[in-house]
């Protein structure tokens, strides 16, 4: 999986009937820079069902995984978010901590 | 899923016979910057059963997801077009809006 | 799906039993360049059903699907040639045409 | 899969319920440069059900693979490690072995 | 599927019981350049059960597709060894051949 800030939303009225009423959030994935964690290039459409908010960090799954949460069984998504993210530590460094 | 515009087609007689009758198109994915989206680097060829039309923002679903869209899934596809993109915000801004 | 150029074959003896019969192809995946098709950087061994012969377009499929190919559906390939091109046209213009 | 050291942990408490009681490990991913295994730029969050400490050099399986892990049939993970590394060795030379 | 060389193994005991007694072996991407297979950036660990020697080229098949190798259906493998490489031509010109 990958870490990510949500960072906006995607609205599309013509879809496939698989995402009806199914929020779509724009990710984007973050990467460990001397000990932050700095935006990276990849910026994802993803499928949110745990209520992240504007400016959260996320674990995103991606590929045939993101269908095996529950509420995605029957879309052809292929990016999910399945954690809203409390703390980050690396290298024995606090990296992120939800305030 | 990525967002992608719609930039032109592909035509192919001879061709797995899942694909006959589908539509391939074009597809550039774009990325986020200076809080515009701008074409990236990678051009896919997609199926798409939503009548995306030249210069339309979609929403692409990759991989196994693709033969999830309900027209697909006898195809060997790895790309579709699973949305027309009405709008997009990023950071608190308007990116895009369909006119 | 990615556009790519059939370049050469791959020849082995020792293989997977799957692959028994079935022939090699190196593809060279092409990117769009100002209204061009120019070589990318990735090459990649494919499996092709359709007698795509050396010098020409091809559309490649990735991953799972490219088991979803009727011939391929006992093996572990995960590239097959599931089109060969007779036009692409992109951004208004045409691109490639085969002659 | 590839080579990735363990480098730290993730902690969430609101996430898909197929993650309850899994741990989330932060794992770089690491190539081989002049006989030495350097960290790469990939920082990906994997599953681990092999004890891996922070520190140590892991395999680590991506995709639909990861699920194939007994413990992780019913997550939608896309990373897992499979295996704790006592040994690489490379072109003829010893690269790590674990002290 | 991608030209690789076999440059070595990873021995690991504490693993996930898929792999019991499966070899895992190093193996560097190639790509053409100039009419020469040429190492890339890339070095996987895969299976294999073709008994690849060090120095080898080999087809290596990833995602999904490596686990339809006969001998790896029970693992969490992401890339497995599929052909032991012959010869190979590109443009024209023997690019390698097994001596």
């Amino acid at each position: 999986m990958i870490i990510a800030k949500i960072i906006g939303t995607v609205v599309a009225t013509v879809k496939d009937p698989g995402f009806d009423g199914k929020k779509l959030v724009l990710a984007q994935a973050h990467v460990l820079k001397d000990g932050q964690l700095v935006p990276g290039q990849t910026v994802l459409v993803a499928n949110d069902d745990l209520g992240a908010g504007e400016g959260e960090f996320v674990v995103l799954t991606q590929g045939s995984s993101a269908r095996m949460t529950p509420s995605m069984k029957s879309t052809s998504t292929d990016a999910v978010v399945i954690a809203l993210i409390d703390r980050v530590d690396a290298n024995g460094q606090l990296v992120f901590k939800r305030s």
